[in-house]
């Protein structure tokens, strides 16, 4: 099957928000194993439209639309598919009833603009909106070519598409799918290199997606049960695993700090921070986390050396002897953190965000993250280099996703990549590190 | 004048990734005052391409590319256009001696593919590339339409597109522009109902763009000379800012804490924070903004009530008489964080992100905040209704924008909005606030 996905609206062409409703249209398209051939933004302009849904129709099995079912005048996507389909719409009371539900629950009144939205394929079929005022539409042609029509508003498209839609779709594949997204440490290339032949495969399919400092790899697999697709999901998933081993460090989650958090509590352990470079970041994070008041209760923000040294004890002559930007002073800090906090694990952050800054010896990037393990008394020291992006929020943001891997690998007993261990009595040696 | 965008690649019909570029030539675009009709996107199919540029030259004047200049053998976008637009490619030995020293630069070996990359159009013109190995070409027929074709690298685009292409276009259009970006605290709908006919000018225009908790309103003029557009742009802007008063906190900044550090900076003022609802977040925006070591020193992430007391001083008699959750812990939060830091002024927050955790009285998104002025030992309490958006990580962003605007308002003495007046001796009555 193929597909053509349009996005119909002004203010997407004048770029006034970003369309990111094409791009979750096109994974999950992909996903069912439909061909997208072309993507379309345009606007409510009714003889562009018709002249763009005659010739998607010729190419393509499928359209898929979002955006021109608002109640002005100008929005007429669903009139001028319904003449291209053959089709005519009329009244739903039904819809109309749940319309003026809706105004009076939010002390609104409905305009007479609003019917519009009531209006319903003869042929086709409505698709209710459970999530907003316009209900979608299904229409269909003798050639068996259809057109779904949903909100433009991600909210109420997403949640329409994956109730209504993409089960009906999956039904005329004939299949059913199952998803799973491995997260993994690290960057696209290095990731890629080691893992290549598996995104060939056809079914299961993968995709990798590239966030900063780490991917995420997704795999789909299509079979005709639910079990079957679940299982071939889970034994392809393995395969990334055995591969990538412990940098691939949880499935389905949201980010790295739901799985510190979770390992955390799993251990019945609790986490301080100490940051300097990042600033809070990874405190932040930690607690975006809904319950991670269990694990984590403080949080040092030391931007200055006074900080340093009045709330973490780091001694005024470990700084001038090293510089505030070294090895020593992280382990100070982190070993500190657990000291004022009582927790067993800790972290502490010191480096160079940049811009400017840079120390002889210490490029921009150069990032000192050291962890404490105060049930041991036992810790780790790693030197970060991520310079060369130069970027000051993206050395923050991958200097913060090593302190939150650090928290897991301590707290899992794993090893720690590039890692020195140390305790808080021996300060290393600069030169060691 | 009018045009299309169109993007080639198939990782963007995959949903691999999200076509930024779309966006940044749209916005491009409709301040040179060119209206895009359509926007594209399409694989690697010559003969779906030849097809959609002869149709979009006979509905636009302006067809701009991005992507499809790589050296696999897929990338035949400028072969294709070339062929629609009656021109040929030659080989240009300049642009393949750059082609060769950045592969030596960057210690990789070129393939004969790469050849193709220097290839340029021969009535057209090629568009030099500063920022990575392919240049783009620029196609004109007889009729005086134009296509333009660029990377599809977001940064290489963007750089090519601002450094050549717009000040290209800029001359055909016959006129300069340009554009500020005023940042205004405060949703879309309730700024836009204050400023509404401001946004119905053709010259200037005005778009408002909408971010969690504020919004950005870009005023673009155009004019004959850069002193009589720049001249019109800074009117039309003081118009909003006459009417939208002090919410309207900066112009052409990325975000508020770039203004709060630059006024901290200007009246000689340091700011610290004690945060348990944002767990960090406004100490990480600050921090991000390069040079804020000068204002900023100590963040206190104080998410276990233990630590509230032990970092901040706050007494446990407090909370044990008012909840941790209330306005006096706030505000013995921010007068403890001035106390610790030597700051002139902190702030302090308390609140219930969610998605548990609502109390009598305080559902989900009641944060409290308060400010303290030590230099007066003076402060201000807000009692903040964050919910109805329900999500934690945007009650969270919210309550930070507040906080960072409550630093900024103390800073200029400017009126704290619905804030009442407190002391560090007298803690306020709940029912006050």
């Amino acid at each position: 099957m193929t597909a053509e996905i349009i996005c119909v609206g002004t203010e997407l062409l004048l770029g006034d928000i970003l369309n990111t409703n094409a791009q979750f249209l096109s994974r999950e398209l992909a996903e069912l194993g439909i061909s997208v051939l072309h993507e379309h933004v345009i606007g409510d302009n009714p003889e562009r439209l018709r002249e763009l849904v005659r010739q998607a129709c010729r190419r393509s099995d499928l359209l898929v639309f979002s955006g021109g079912l608002g109640p002005t005048e100008d929005d007429l996507t669903k009139e001028t598919v319904a003449e291209a389909f053959g089709d005519t719409l009329h009244f739903d009371e039904e819809e109309w009833d749940k319309i003026l539900a809706f105004f009076a629950r939010t002390n609104r009144t409905p305009t007479p603009n609003n019917r519009k939205q009531a209006m319903v394929p003869t042929h086709g079929h409505k698709i209710p909106n459970d999530h907003g005022t316009a209900p979608g539409a299904w229409f269909e042609d003798s050639q068996g070519h259809c057109a779904v029509l949903m909100p433009g508003v991600p909210r109420e498209m997403k949640a329409m598409w994956t109730e209504q839609v993409r089960p009906a779709l999956q039904k005329r594949q004939n299949c059913t799918i199952h998803s799973r997204t491995l997260r993994v440490l690290g960057g696209e290339s290095s990731i890629a290199t080691k893992v290549a032949p598996l995104f060939e495969s056809t079914n299961p399919t993968a995709a990798i997606y590239c966030k900063t400092g780490e991917s995420e790899i997704r795999v789909t697999a299509r079979e005709a049960t639910a079990e079957a697709a679940e299982r071939a999901c889970n034994a392809y998933l393995q395969k990334f695993r055995d591969i990538l081993g412990d940098a691939a460090y949880d499935v389905d989650v949201p980010a790295l700090e739901y799985t510190v958090v979770r390992v955390l509590r799993e251990k019945g352990l609790h986490a301080a921070t100490a940051e300097s470079c990042t600033g809070g970041m990874i405190a932040e994070r930690l607690t975006n986390v809904p319950g991670s008041s269990e694990v984590f209760g403080y949080g040092f923000v030391t931007y200055a050396e006074a900080a340093k040294q009045r709330l973490l004890g780091v001694d005024a002559a470990l700084i001038e002897r090293y510089n505030v930007v070294s090895g020593p002073v992280a382990v100070a800090m982190a070993f500190g953190a657990a000291r004022a906090s009582g927790a067993e694990l800790a972290v502490g952050i010191t480096g160079l965000a940049g811009p400017g800054g840079a120390l002889p010896g210490k490029p921009v990037g150069t990032v000192y993250l050291a962890g404490a393990d105060a049930r041991a008394n036992t810790g780790w020291l790693l030197r970060l280099a991520l310079g060369g992006y130069h970027e000051r929020s993206i050395i923050r943001t991958r200097a913060a996703l090593y302190a939150l891997d650090l928290l897991r690998r301590m707290a899992l007993g794993l090893p720690v990549p590039d890692g020195m261990a140390v305790t808080p009595q021996t300060p290393p040696e600069e030169s060691n590190i």
